[in-house]
Protein backbone atom coordinates (compact mmCIF):
# COMPACT_ATOMS: atom_id res chain seq x y z
CA UNK A 1 0.00 0.00 0.00
CA UNK A 2 1.01 3.62 -0.98
CA UNK A 3 2.58 5.35 1.79
CA UNK A 4 0.12 7.61 1.79
CA UNK A 5 -1.82 5.12 4.14
CA UNK A 6 -1.48 6.28 8.21
CA UNK A 7 0.36 2.79 9.71
CA UNK A 8 -2.34 1.54 11.66
CA UNK A 9 -4.91 1.84 8.91
CA UNK A 10 -2.57 -0.13 6.77
CA UNK A 11 -2.08 -3.04 9.35
CA UNK A 12 -6.05 -3.39 9.75
CA UNK A 13 -6.07 -3.60 6.32
CA UNK A 14 -3.49 -6.44 6.42
CA UNK A 15 -5.75 -8.11 9.12
CA UNK A 16 -8.85 -8.08 7.05
CA UNK A 17 -6.99 -9.40 3.93
CA UNK A 18 -6.10 -12.34 5.81
CA UNK A 19 -9.80 -13.35 6.26
CA UNK A 20 -11.05 -15.73 3.26
CA UNK A 21 -12.45 -13.90 0.23
CA UNK A 22 -11.57 -10.96 1.18
CA UNK A 23 -8.62 -9.42 -1.53
CA UNK A 24 -6.43 -6.27 -0.61
CA UNK A 25 -9.12 -3.75 -2.08
CA UNK A 26 -12.07 -5.31 -0.14
CA UNK A 27 -9.70 -4.96 3.07
CA UNK A 28 -9.00 -1.41 2.56
CA UNK A 29 -12.56 -0.72 1.91
CA UNK A 30 -13.62 -2.39 4.79
CA UNK A 31 -10.73 -0.80 6.86
CA UNK A 32 -11.49 2.64 6.25
CA UNK A 33 -15.39 1.66 7.11
CA UNK A 34 -14.24 0.99 10.47
CA UNK A 35 -12.67 4.36 10.44
CA UNK A 36 -16.13 5.98 9.76
CA UNK A 37 -18.20 3.67 12.52
CA UNK A 38 -18.25 5.15 15.93
CA UNK A 39 -15.77 4.52 18.61
CA UNK A 40 -18.13 2.65 20.37
CA UNK A 41 -19.18 0.85 17.86
CA UNK A 42 -15.79 -0.21 16.88
CA UNK A 43 -15.02 -1.50 20.31
CA UNK A 44 -17.74 -3.58 20.07
CA UNK A 45 -17.11 -5.42 17.01
CA UNK A 46 -13.52 -5.56 18.25
CA UNK A 47 -15.16 -6.84 21.50
CA UNK A 48 -17.02 -9.66 19.41
CA UNK A 49 -13.37 -10.53 17.98
CA UNK A 50 -11.43 -10.93 20.89
CA UNK A 51 -13.86 -12.75 23.08
CA UNK A 52 -15.26 -15.62 21.04
CA UNK A 53 -12.53 -17.84 21.98
CA UNK A 54 -13.15 -17.64 25.75
CA UNK A 55 -17.02 -17.33 25.13
CA UNK A 56 -17.05 -20.61 22.60
CA UNK A 57 -16.07 -24.06 22.57
CA UNK A 58 -17.19 -27.57 21.79
CA UNK A 59 -20.01 -29.21 22.75
CA UNK A 60 -19.31 -32.30 25.13
CA UNK A 61 -21.54 -34.60 22.77
CA UNK A 62 -22.31 -33.29 19.02
CA UNK A 63 -18.59 -31.25 19.11
CA UNK A 64 -20.56 -28.28 17.76
CA UNK A 65 -19.52 -24.43 18.90
CA UNK A 66 -21.22 -23.68 21.70
CA UNK A 67 -21.40 -21.38 24.96
CA UNK A 68 -22.66 -23.86 27.25
CA UNK A 69 -21.76 -27.47 28.65
CA UNK A 70 -24.06 -28.67 26.09
CA UNK A 71 -25.53 -27.04 22.96
CA UNK A 72 -29.36 -26.67 22.26
CA UNK A 73 -29.99 -28.87 19.91
CA UNK A 74 -27.97 -32.01 22.00
CA UNK A 75 -29.86 -30.87 24.93
CA UNK A 76 -33.52 -30.59 23.25
CA UNK A 77 -36.06 -33.19 24.84
CA UNK A 78 -38.01 -32.56 21.29
CA UNK A 79 -35.42 -33.94 19.13
CA UNK A 80 -34.60 -37.61 18.43
CA UNK A 81 -31.62 -38.59 20.15
CA UNK A 82 -31.34 -41.59 18.34
CA UNK A 83 -30.98 -40.05 14.66
CA UNK A 84 -26.97 -38.76 14.47
CA UNK A 85 -26.10 -36.60 11.45
CA UNK A 86 -22.43 -36.91 11.02
CA UNK A 87 -21.45 -33.02 9.47
CA UNK A 88 -17.57 -32.41 8.38
CA UNK A 89 -17.99 -28.59 10.04
CA UNK A 90 -20.34 -26.68 12.24
CA UNK A 91 -21.93 -24.31 9.07
CA UNK A 92 -23.04 -27.57 7.88
CA UNK A 93 -25.68 -27.65 11.07
CA UNK A 94 -27.05 -24.20 9.66
CA UNK A 95 -27.37 -25.72 6.21
CA UNK A 96 -29.62 -28.53 7.70
CA UNK A 97 -31.30 -26.54 10.65
CA UNK A 98 -32.45 -23.86 7.77
CA UNK A 99 -34.29 -27.03 5.94
CA UNK A 100 -36.04 -28.13 8.84
CA UNK A 101 -36.86 -31.07 7.31
CA UNK A 102 -34.41 -33.05 10.13
CA UNK A 103 -35.26 -33.28 13.96
CA UNK A 104 -32.12 -35.70 15.10
CA UNK A 105 -28.63 -34.72 16.51
CA UNK A 106 -26.05 -34.00 15.00
CA UNK A 107 -22.07 -34.95 15.25
CA UNK A 108 -19.29 -32.14 14.15
CA UNK A 109 -16.07 -33.74 12.91
CA UNK A 110 -13.98 -30.87 12.68
CA UNK A 111 -12.38 -31.58 9.02
CA UNK A 112 -11.91 -34.77 6.73
CA UNK A 113 -9.74 -37.09 6.04
CA UNK A 114 -6.84 -35.98 3.79
CA UNK A 115 -3.39 -37.82 3.08
CA UNK A 116 -2.48 -34.71 1.20
CA UNK A 117 -2.54 -32.69 4.20
CA UNK A 118 -1.81 -35.26 6.74
CA UNK A 119 -5.05 -35.47 8.43
CA UNK A 120 -6.02 -38.48 9.61
CA UNK A 121 -8.26 -40.47 11.94
CA UNK A 122 -6.97 -38.60 15.22
CA UNK A 123 -7.41 -35.30 13.89
CA UNK A 124 -11.49 -35.48 14.05
CA UNK A 125 -13.61 -35.84 16.62
CA UNK A 126 -14.06 -39.80 15.56
CA UNK A 127 -13.59 -41.01 19.09
CA UNK A 128 -16.01 -38.96 20.28
CA UNK A 129 -18.70 -39.75 17.83
CA UNK A 130 -18.12 -43.96 18.75
CA UNK A 131 -18.16 -42.94 22.30
CA UNK A 132 -21.92 -41.88 21.98
CA UNK A 133 -23.49 -44.60 20.10
CA UNK A 134 -24.34 -47.15 23.43
CA UNK A 135 -24.75 -44.38 26.18
CA UNK A 136 -27.18 -42.13 23.92
CA UNK A 137 -28.99 -45.25 22.26
CA UNK A 138 -27.98 -43.84 19.21
CA UNK A 139 -29.71 -46.64 16.40
CA UNK A 140 -28.98 -44.54 12.53
CA UNK A 141 -25.93 -42.55 11.93
CA UNK A 142 -26.34 -40.60 8.54
CA UNK A 143 -23.12 -39.29 6.91
CA UNK A 144 -23.67 -36.24 5.48
CA UNK A 145 -19.99 -35.35 4.25
CA UNK A 146 -19.97 -33.53 0.82
CA UNK A 147 -19.69 -35.70 -2.01
CA UNK A 148 -16.06 -34.98 -2.79
CA UNK A 149 -13.44 -37.36 -2.81
CA UNK A 150 -12.35 -36.83 0.82
CA UNK A 151 -16.03 -36.63 1.74
CA UNK A 152 -17.15 -39.62 0.63
CA UNK A 153 -13.60 -41.62 2.01
CA UNK A 154 -14.25 -40.34 5.46
CA UNK A 155 -17.52 -41.66 5.14
CA UNK A 156 -16.85 -44.84 4.36
CA UNK A 157 -14.19 -45.01 7.20
CA UNK A 158 -15.95 -44.16 9.72
CA UNK A 159 -19.24 -46.18 8.55
CA UNK A 160 -16.94 -49.03 8.91
CA UNK A 161 -16.04 -48.37 12.38
CA UNK A 162 -19.52 -47.84 13.30
CA UNK A 163 -20.98 -51.12 12.18
CA UNK A 164 -19.22 -53.69 14.55
CA UNK A 165 -21.35 -51.09 16.78
CA UNK A 166 -24.74 -52.39 15.53
CA UNK A 167 -25.81 -49.40 14.73
CA UNK A 168 -27.74 -48.37 11.01
CA UNK A 169 -25.41 -46.08 8.57
CA UNK A 170 -27.03 -44.16 5.85
CA UNK A 171 -25.19 -41.81 3.45
CA UNK A 172 -27.33 -38.45 2.33
CA UNK A 173 -28.86 -39.52 -1.54
CA UNK A 174 -27.32 -37.79 -4.74
CA UNK A 175 -28.94 -36.81 -7.79
CA UNK A 176 -30.48 -33.65 -9.52
CA UNK A 177 -30.53 -31.00 -7.47
CA UNK A 178 -34.29 -30.17 -7.11
CA UNK A 179 -34.96 -26.93 -9.29
CA UNK A 180 -31.90 -28.07 -11.83
CA UNK A 181 -32.27 -29.14 -15.21
CA UNK A 182 -30.96 -32.34 -17.01
CA UNK A 183 -29.38 -30.11 -19.27
CA UNK A 184 -26.86 -28.91 -16.99
CA UNK A 185 -25.90 -31.55 -14.83
CA UNK A 186 -22.42 -33.62 -14.82
CA UNK A 187 -22.05 -36.69 -15.95
CA UNK A 188 -21.36 -37.90 -12.59
CA UNK A 189 -24.66 -36.66 -10.91
CA UNK A 190 -26.78 -38.21 -14.18
CA UNK A 191 -25.15 -41.52 -13.04
CA UNK A 192 -25.86 -41.19 -9.21
CA UNK A 193 -29.76 -39.71 -10.40
CA UNK A 194 -30.48 -42.82 -12.81
CA UNK A 195 -28.64 -45.68 -10.07
CA UNK A 196 -30.61 -44.26 -7.10
CA UNK A 197 -34.71 -43.67 -9.77
CA UNK A 198 -37.38 -44.35 -7.28
CA UNK A 199 -40.28 -45.72 -8.60
CA UNK A 200 -43.30 -43.14 -9.16
CA UNK A 201 -46.46 -43.49 -7.01
CA UNK B 1 -29.94 -17.59 12.02
CA UNK B 2 -31.19 -20.97 13.82
CA UNK B 3 -30.71 -22.05 17.57
CA UNK B 4 -28.08 -24.50 17.33
CA UNK B 5 -25.46 -21.45 16.89
CA UNK B 6 -23.71 -20.22 19.91
CA UNK B 7 -25.04 -16.65 20.91
CA UNK B 8 -21.31 -15.38 20.74
CA UNK B 9 -20.96 -16.40 17.13
CA UNK B 10 -24.15 -15.11 15.98
CA UNK B 11 -23.27 -11.77 17.76
CA UNK B 12 -20.05 -11.94 16.04
CA UNK B 13 -22.04 -12.44 12.44
CA UNK B 14 -23.88 -9.78 13.12
CA UNK B 15 -20.82 -7.73 13.25
CA UNK B 16 -19.81 -8.75 10.05
CA UNK B 17 -22.96 -8.38 8.51
CA UNK B 18 -22.79 -4.83 9.01
CA UNK B 19 -20.09 -4.16 7.02
CA UNK B 20 -20.47 -3.14 2.98
CA UNK B 21 -20.75 -5.57 0.68
CA UNK B 22 -20.86 -8.75 3.27
CA UNK B 23 -23.93 -10.35 3.15
CA UNK B 24 -25.25 -12.97 5.93
CA UNK B 25 -23.97 -15.87 4.55
CA UNK B 26 -20.25 -14.31 4.07
CA UNK B 27 -20.41 -12.99 7.37
CA UNK B 28 -21.23 -16.36 9.28
CA UNK B 29 -17.82 -17.79 7.03
CA UNK B 30 -16.16 -15.02 8.29
CA UNK B 31 -17.29 -15.69 11.68
CA UNK B 32 -16.39 -19.46 12.08
CA UNK B 33 -12.71 -17.93 10.64
CA UNK B 34 -12.20 -16.32 13.35
CA UNK B 35 -13.34 -19.09 15.83
CA UNK B 36 -10.71 -21.12 13.72
CA UNK B 37 -8.01 -18.75 14.31
CA UNK B 38 -5.77 -18.94 17.14
CA UNK B 39 -6.95 -16.91 20.39
CA UNK B 40 -3.45 -14.65 20.03
CA UNK B 41 -4.06 -13.83 15.98
CA UNK B 42 -8.08 -12.58 16.85
CA UNK B 43 -7.12 -10.61 19.53
CA UNK B 44 -4.46 -8.81 17.20
CA UNK B 45 -7.10 -9.00 15.07
CA UNK B 46 -9.49 -7.30 17.72
CA UNK B 47 -6.81 -4.71 18.73
CA UNK B 48 -5.98 -3.88 14.79
CA UNK B 49 -10.33 -2.77 15.15
CA UNK B 50 -10.30 -1.10 18.60
CA UNK B 51 -7.44 1.05 18.20
CA UNK B 52 -8.21 2.62 15.00
CA UNK B 53 -9.82 5.59 16.24
CA UNK B 54 -7.44 6.82 19.43
CA UNK B 55 -4.67 6.38 16.70
CA UNK B 56 -5.99 7.83 13.61
CA UNK B 57 -6.94 11.09 12.84
CA UNK B 58 -7.26 13.58 10.06
CA UNK B 59 -4.25 15.43 9.14
CA UNK B 60 -3.93 19.00 10.12
CA UNK B 61 -3.34 19.83 6.40
CA UNK B 62 -4.57 17.46 3.37
CA UNK B 63 -7.34 16.01 6.19
CA UNK B 64 -6.33 12.39 4.74
CA UNK B 65 -5.69 9.40 8.06
CA UNK B 66 -2.79 9.53 9.81
CA UNK B 67 -1.39 8.80 12.79
CA UNK B 68 1.14 11.87 13.07
CA UNK B 69 0.51 15.60 13.17
CA UNK B 70 1.17 16.22 9.21
CA UNK B 71 0.68 12.84 6.92
CA UNK B 72 3.54 11.66 4.97
CA UNK B 73 2.39 13.33 1.69
CA UNK B 74 1.67 16.79 3.36
CA UNK B 75 5.14 17.00 4.99
CA UNK B 76 7.36 15.25 1.47
CA UNK B 77 9.69 18.35 0.68
CA UNK B 78 9.56 16.28 -2.85
CA UNK B 79 6.03 16.68 -3.79
CA UNK B 80 5.11 20.24 -5.05
CA UNK B 81 2.68 21.93 -2.95
CA UNK B 82 1.55 24.51 -5.53
CA UNK B 83 -0.69 21.54 -6.74
CA UNK B 84 -3.38 20.23 -4.98
CA UNK B 85 -5.77 17.52 -5.72
CA UNK B 86 -9.57 17.51 -4.33
CA UNK B 87 -10.60 13.99 -3.59
CA UNK B 88 -13.82 12.96 -1.92
CA UNK B 89 -12.72 10.38 0.33
CA UNK B 90 -8.92 9.19 1.60
CA UNK B 91 -9.34 5.78 -0.43
CA UNK B 92 -9.52 7.89 -3.95
CA UNK B 93 -5.61 8.71 -2.42
CA UNK B 94 -4.65 5.57 -2.79
CA UNK B 95 -5.63 6.02 -6.33
CA UNK B 96 -4.20 8.38 -7.54
CA UNK B 97 -0.89 7.18 -5.38
CA UNK B 98 -1.02 3.65 -7.24
CA UNK B 99 -1.29 5.69 -10.51
CA UNK B 100 2.34 7.17 -9.94
CA UNK B 101 1.90 10.20 -12.20
CA UNK B 102 0.47 13.10 -9.48
CA UNK B 103 3.33 14.30 -7.49
CA UNK B 104 1.35 17.14 -6.20
CA UNK B 105 -0.37 17.52 -2.71
CA UNK B 106 -4.27 16.54 -1.89
CA UNK B 107 -7.28 17.69 0.08
CA UNK B 108 -9.88 15.39 1.11
CA UNK B 109 -13.15 16.73 1.56
CA UNK B 110 -14.42 13.86 3.30
CA UNK B 111 -18.11 13.54 1.46
CA UNK B 112 -19.65 15.46 -1.17
CA UNK B 113 -22.52 17.85 -1.50
CA UNK B 114 -26.06 16.08 -1.43
CA UNK B 115 -28.98 18.32 -0.82
CA UNK B 116 -31.28 14.79 -0.57
CA UNK B 117 -28.90 13.58 2.13
CA UNK B 118 -29.21 16.62 4.25
CA UNK B 119 -25.37 17.39 3.61
CA UNK B 120 -24.18 20.63 3.05
CA UNK B 121 -20.87 22.84 2.77
CA UNK B 122 -20.31 23.16 6.43
CA UNK B 123 -19.86 19.16 6.55
CA UNK B 124 -17.29 19.19 4.17
CA UNK B 125 -13.53 20.09 5.01
CA UNK B 126 -14.00 23.11 2.70
CA UNK B 127 -12.86 25.98 4.65
CA UNK B 128 -10.08 23.55 5.78
CA UNK B 129 -9.21 23.92 1.91
CA UNK B 130 -9.71 27.49 1.53
CA UNK B 131 -7.48 28.16 5.09
CA UNK B 132 -4.57 26.54 3.05
CA UNK B 133 -4.57 28.76 -0.46
CA UNK B 134 -2.36 31.84 0.79
CA UNK B 135 -0.20 30.16 3.56
CA UNK B 136 0.80 27.23 1.30
CA UNK B 137 1.30 29.20 -1.86
CA UNK B 138 -0.77 27.31 -3.56
CA UNK B 139 -1.43 28.00 -7.27
CA UNK B 140 -3.30 25.19 -8.95
CA UNK B 141 -6.40 23.01 -7.66
CA UNK B 142 -7.53 19.73 -9.62
CA UNK B 143 -11.31 18.91 -8.55
CA UNK B 144 -11.28 15.36 -8.83
CA UNK B 145 -14.44 14.43 -7.32
CA UNK B 146 -16.20 11.48 -8.81
CA UNK B 147 -18.38 12.45 -11.89
CA UNK B 148 -21.40 12.10 -10.83
CA UNK B 149 -24.03 14.84 -10.15
CA UNK B 150 -22.93 15.05 -6.57
CA UNK B 151 -19.53 15.04 -7.98
CA UNK B 152 -20.12 17.46 -10.59
CA UNK B 153 -22.16 20.22 -8.28
CA UNK B 154 -19.44 19.65 -5.26
CA UNK B 155 -16.44 20.68 -7.73
CA UNK B 156 -18.51 23.67 -9.20
CA UNK B 157 -19.21 24.79 -5.62
CA UNK B 158 -15.73 24.73 -4.74
CA UNK B 159 -14.68 26.57 -7.83
CA UNK B 160 -16.79 29.10 -7.60
CA UNK B 161 -15.03 29.72 -4.13
CA UNK B 162 -11.40 29.52 -5.24
CA UNK B 163 -11.69 31.72 -8.36
CA UNK B 164 -11.80 34.92 -6.21
CA UNK B 165 -8.58 33.99 -4.92
CA UNK B 166 -6.74 34.23 -7.63
CA UNK B 167 -6.09 30.36 -8.11
CA UNK B 168 -6.56 28.10 -11.16
CA UNK B 169 -9.10 25.64 -10.71
CA UNK B 170 -9.25 22.52 -12.94
CA UNK B 171 -11.35 19.51 -13.45
CA UNK B 172 -9.83 15.78 -14.47
CA UNK B 173 -10.60 15.20 -18.25
CA UNK B 174 -13.15 12.54 -19.00
CA UNK B 175 -13.53 10.48 -22.16
CA UNK B 176 -12.69 7.07 -23.26
CA UNK B 177 -11.10 4.69 -20.20
CA UNK B 178 -7.70 3.70 -21.71
CA UNK B 179 -8.13 -0.29 -23.18
CA UNK B 180 -11.89 0.35 -23.24
CA UNK B 181 -13.82 0.10 -26.91
CA UNK B 182 -16.21 2.56 -28.06
CA UNK B 183 -18.98 -0.47 -28.27
CA UNK B 184 -19.19 -0.42 -24.56
CA UNK B 185 -19.01 3.55 -23.54
CA UNK B 186 -22.33 5.00 -22.85
CA UNK B 187 -23.28 8.24 -24.73
CA UNK B 188 -22.09 10.68 -21.85
CA UNK B 189 -18.64 9.05 -22.20
CA UNK B 190 -18.46 9.47 -25.79
CA UNK B 191 -20.23 12.58 -25.54
CA UNK B 192 -17.17 14.16 -23.21
CA UNK B 193 -14.85 12.31 -25.37
CA UNK B 194 -15.84 14.25 -28.53
CA UNK B 195 -16.30 17.14 -27.04
CA UNK B 196 -12.42 17.17 -25.23
CA UNK B 197 -10.73 15.84 -28.48
CA UNK B 198 -7.20 16.47 -29.29
CA UNK B 199 -5.06 17.41 -32.01
CA UNK B 200 -2.90 14.44 -32.58
CA UNK B 201 0.60 15.33 -33.15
Amino acid sequence: MPESNALPLVLLTEQFAKLPGIGMKSAQRLAYHVMSMSEQDAKTFADAIANIHSRVHLCKRGQNFTDKDICPVCASSKRDHSLVCVVESPKDISAFEGSREFNGVYHVLHGLLSPMENIGPQDLKITELLKRIEPEGITEVIMATNPTVEGESTAMYISKLLKPLGVKVTRLAFGLPVGGTLEYADKETLNEAIKNRNEMK
